[in-house]
């Protein structure tokens, strides 16, 4: 069994924001997809020891803000590999407060979504957090960042509470 | 609200198989995700209306095969614009029955899993089935096909039973 046929698998790269009364917070996730068309609702795959699952635990709601292809590694860095427990990933970033209350990033996104929970489906390490689409806007027509060109051009690596995560891979916390 | 911009969430091209005793079929699906990391699991989306939903209900398992960039769309509208219940998709198509009893489709193909469900979540008009890989296999280092690249390049179109249909978008049943 080699499990790097998982590193196949396709996915784009996203920032998901939430809040939990009037403190905010955003990570990186790579598993963002649309569930049914009918009506429009999509699911976030959040590892429960990130603040963000605490938040959309006490909010019941998230943003996800689509990245181009051009974003710059740091900006990923700052939401992918430090903890809102920590810093305030939000200092020095550009945001509004969308009509869920949670934060919608706009710096280098070419869309942005926001979603309340319908559903929460507890997988282990990870909840799957499926929302019906409240708001959903288009920011610019530019490539998308796939998880593909994410690791093979820009050399991004991947933190160990990720889904994706295979243990012994190159990379990992930077 | 412009549902469009859930066009740019990020996806793979997919073959999902399944099998009812000796009865064995395969879909297209763009939405392939992994979950968890530790142990190792998937989940697909698959509408309740399709036979493969019939056979993934009744075997609890599935295989997933990843298409390579340029996997010709005849290929792909065999498994997505037809219906097993009219036609055997099977007929003329490379497989191997896996681990799992059911087929996992060679053409094409960067790689493949095969997964045993361990949960199904009712998300209405589909069922998101988690798995657990029990076989994964690396086929080709050819590049990955994305959703974009099928849409964009190839000129592919989304059948109304995807999660990602957009109602009133060009195209449709070809």
């Amino acid at each position: 069994m080699d499990l790097n046929a998982l590193h196949k698998l396709g996915y784009g790269m996203y920032i998901i924001g939430s809040h939990k009364g009037d403190k905010l917070n955003g990570q990186v996730a790579n598993t963002v997809f649309q569930i049914t068309s009918e009506p429009p609702t999509v699911a976030v795959s959040i590892n429960k020891s990130n603040l963000t699952h605490q938040y959309i635990d006490a909010s019941k709601v998230f943003t996800a803000s689509i990245l181009h292809q051009d974003t710059p590694l740091p900006y990923i860095g700052n939401f992918g590999f430090k903890s809102g427990k920590d810093v305030d990933k939000l200092k020095g970033i550009n945001y509004k407060i969308g009509e869920t209350g949670a934060p919608v990033f706009l710096d280098h996104a070419t869309a942005c979504l926001e979603a309340e929970v319908v559903q929460a489906v507890d997988v282990g390490t990870h909840t799957i957090y499926i929302g019906r689409i409240v708001n959903a806007e288009i920011l610019s027509e530019d490539a998308c960042m796939t998880y593909e060109y994410y690791h093979q051009v820009k050399r991004g690596t991947t933190p160990r509470t990720a889904p994706s995560y295979i243990a012994g891979e190159k990379g990992g916390e930077k």
